[in-house]
């Protein structure tokens, strides 16, 4: 399974600002929690959110419906 | 995963329409979220949705259920 | 992700022959809606249905649960 | 996608006895419907099953949780 | 899809253990069912539950959230 | 289905120092059920987690929303 991130795709060249501009982001996961913190890192499998708080919590991206800019 | 869209596909196709047309549309998600906006883009794993106020939110195709014209 | 329908397959070729006899259909999506239509065009990634009033809806296929005749 | 299904599988062979021996069964599915009747056929991505009125529902194996026969 | 169980798996070992071994387990699916009985077999689609009763029940694994032994 | 599991990926390595460690996690699901424990060891399709009295659950990695450590 070691497949890279394709860096050319849209989705994850914008991750990638969200992780450099430190953007507050809110995600919206399929079981309907809402997570709101800062993306630190991504890899093929997860997405890695630091709360207000600087805690982390490693999500899967099976179970992530939506992300977006926290207004 | 340097997958690219096949866009011989039809679904392709007419997600690529509704890009460049800029059409309004609902969009139904797995968690039972209805979002509306325009398509801006759509890569192998995303498709980027615009709200009215130009604010984007990326969407994990995973989570949609169905897509149609906003009447 | 240049994968065509493999019509072979029984799944295939009856999703075609309701597309071919424009039959009237009933599908349950994972997020426990009901759409009725007909059949317009399948890819390997969505199904599309016609409403009554000749509506499109692209439904992923992943969010479909079953497909049946309406009677 | 021209995937077959493989004959080797339990899995595999026992949805063959269940429609050679015509079998009674119950299947629920992930949206928590429970559908009744006889399957007719399988392949690599649904599964028909034939209600006691020997109309056909055609189910996406992703949808489904578990088969049993019917008590 | 003529995928063969990776029997080096800490995962594929442990649930052949507990068909070896006959233990009484618990099965959480994503449907929020609650199966319990003897594993009798897996191959890489389903893994197949015997309920006190001796009943077969196929559960497909993309439906299986965990596993573990009763108490 | 002989996937080795990619040691240099973020998520894995994360993972693997959360086993070392013996951090103390909480494991929301997909089902909407939160389990607490030590994970024991991953492979590429399940994750394992010790209770606090030390019974196992064999996690599958498809119904896995998000992990973190336990505060």
């Amino acid at each position: 399974m070691a497949l890279d991130l394709d860096t050319g795709l849209p989705s994850t060249r914008q991750i990638q600002t969200i992780i450099r501009e430190e953007t507050e982001v809110e995600m919206k996961l399929t079981t309907g929690d809402v997570l709101t913190g800062k993306v630190r890192w991504q890899d093929t499998h997860c997405i890695c959110l630091l709360d207000p708080h600087e805690q982390p919590t490693i999500i899967w991206r099976q179970a992530i419906a939506f992300i977006k800019p926290k207004l």
